[in-house]
């Protein structure tokens, strides 16, 4: 059994290899000039301009493996386009300013259609305050792809990185986790990778309160599985430029304290597996995730900006990165492999 | 006859769908917050952040409509997917700071391939001083499309945008135009849709110094008679933010001053259309076309940064936006038609 299998259009998880080139364009950091504050690597990329902090980061949607045209209304398409985006403006705790985008229309996709995909996506980049200011269209005979560029800024906060997890912190994650594909009753048709709310009001919140200022943060993405170990990778990495490399963290994980989504539940009624491998597994699921010092973790808020806020598990020392244990509901402790739990079951 | 036929594997010009669907994108630009300083419509966006002018701009490349893998080497598409960007920051005069990546690969291409491309590609941007800065990666079972943003700023000199032309202004372009698919000998295997230079020293000459200063600048990207138009459609838009109309401004382009390419004569020798038809339509040429005012057309430089400037027509008023006449060779005046000039021939 393997966490990450397709449970509807399309695979939720990237494949290793998108990994690894990930990993291969990371180890470039080093040549980078000083003007880049934050390099690739981390939810959104930061370069110096005029003084101010720019932070940029870009996503693309395509058909076929982020949404399936045929079932989801255009409305939807053109709301995940951009809120992926946003997901990873909250991850730094900085606030969106401007997009653009770029689309691949398969031909004869039509004016109609096409001028309410850009109405959609220019009305929900506006009610976040981010509005299109360029983009780029072309024809093909192929599916379609829509990419967005975000542009954020730090309007006073300093940017919470992936790298900072210590020893000792307390995992938290808002909201509920798995089952993003799920259609749901409540709201009606709620698909949550499609209708999730990106957490950017949280995140200012936890970035520029200092009581609550986690010691690193990212968004969930490829589900809690795989994106707990970039977190570790991340502790691990040098300081934003070379000098040397932090210590090896792992995570141990509170299986009984994942908050786990109805999604989640329903995907598991269906295929029978324990809700909390969905929680684990399923990704999408455009939660945050931070560590907190664990002097803090007692009097930690459970809602903040009237979304829940779950302590999940702990930062432990590892002898290499991304060791994460599972500490199970009887008390055992096992490891969850390298991409999910495929290792046991 | 039409221009913009494809003379190799695509169309070089968007279908007229493209255009009425960033003109429908246009019309919504009076929403915009006064931050955006650059609305969408020219060749870069711009908003204010932190008191900097940042403008961004994207351009997307796929396989079989703007290169076709088969054939082109991966190092030629890796320029082409950041040199189309960098030929819209040489059009505002700015100076480019930072690139991010969004590429979508066709599964099965290969980890090597795909390292080597995002290789080639930080390798193209870094030499132009535009790191990259971030990227988002996805697999799917259609063709490679790669999504570049580019982010800019001013660096002390006021962008020049596409509006401003005026009736009297003498019209320029740098270098040399048409045939840009056709593969010359001199560099060896030169392809100038591919191997052009963007025209980023030129433009900020141009941009940053009183007595070269152009009224309006673009990119010629689909051709100069596709992109003429545009500069007379811009001419006569409202200030940034509506107040009134300008005037309507028209073209006479002046057939026998136009810079003819050795493309352009390879590409008439093998189809016997004369070099001036593929100067004015193949698209493509990445080079500068901007106007300048009459006083200073009789002493504005021939070269600039070493690359020819050349005067091509003047701006007149015209009844409605955009009409181009072109004075022939022989002294007769012929209109230019919509989209080329396909209404004569």
């Amino acid at each position: 059994l393997r966490i990450g299998e397709p449970t509807g259009f399309a695979a939720y998880n990237p494949p290793v290899r998108e990994l690894d080139l990930l990993n291969h364009i990371y180890s470039r950091n080093a040549g980078l000039p000083s003007r880049v504050t934050i390099p690739p690597g981390d939810d959104m990329g930061a370069i110096t301009i005029g003084g101010a902090s720019v932070l940029v980061t870009v996503d693309q949607v395509a058909d076929g493996v982020h949404f399936d045209l045929a079932t989801t209304p255009l409305a939807k398409v053109a709301r995940k386009a951009v809120t992926r985006n946003l997901s990873d403006v909250a991850a730094m705790g900085a606030v969106p300013v401007a997009a653009v985008v770029a689309g691949c229309l398969p031909r004869g996709f039509g004016e109609a259609k096409a001028n309410a995909l850009f109405d959609a996506m220019r009305a929900v980049a506006m009610s976040y305050d981010c509005p299109l200011i360029g983009g780029d269209i072309s024809m093909w005979d192929h599916p379609l792809l829509l990419t967005v560029t975000v542009l954020a800024e730090t309007a006073g906060v300093e940017p919470v990185l992936r790298r900072g997890a210590k020893v000792g912190d307390n995992i938290c994650v808002t909201g509920t986790l798995g089952g993003s594909m799920e259609t749901l009753d409540d709201p009606p048709d709620y698909v949550h990778h499609l209708d999730f709310e990106p957490r950017l009001n949280v995140a200012r919140k936890l970035a520029g309160d200092a009581m609550l200022r986690p010691h690193c943060m990212l968004d969930l993405s490829d589900g809690l599985g795989k994106d707990l170990p970039r977190l570790c990778a991340a502790a691990s990495k040098p300081e934003p430029r070379p000098a040397g490399r932090g210590p090896s963290v792992g995570v141990e994980l509170w299986i009984d304290r994942l908050p786990i989504s109805r999604g989640a539940h329903r995907a598991a009624q269906r295929d029978g597996r324990p809700p909390w491998q969905h929680a684990l597994g399923d990704g999408e699921d455009y939660e945050l995730c931070f560590t907190i010092p664990r002097e803090i973790a007692d009097r930690f808020p459970t809602v903040i900006e009237g979304v829940p806020v779950t302590q999940i598990g702990r930062i432990v020392a590892a002898d290499d990165d991304a060791a994460i244990t599972l500490r199970m509901p009887d008390g055992s402790v096992q490891p969850m492999g390298e991409y999910g739990w495929e290792h046991h079951d």
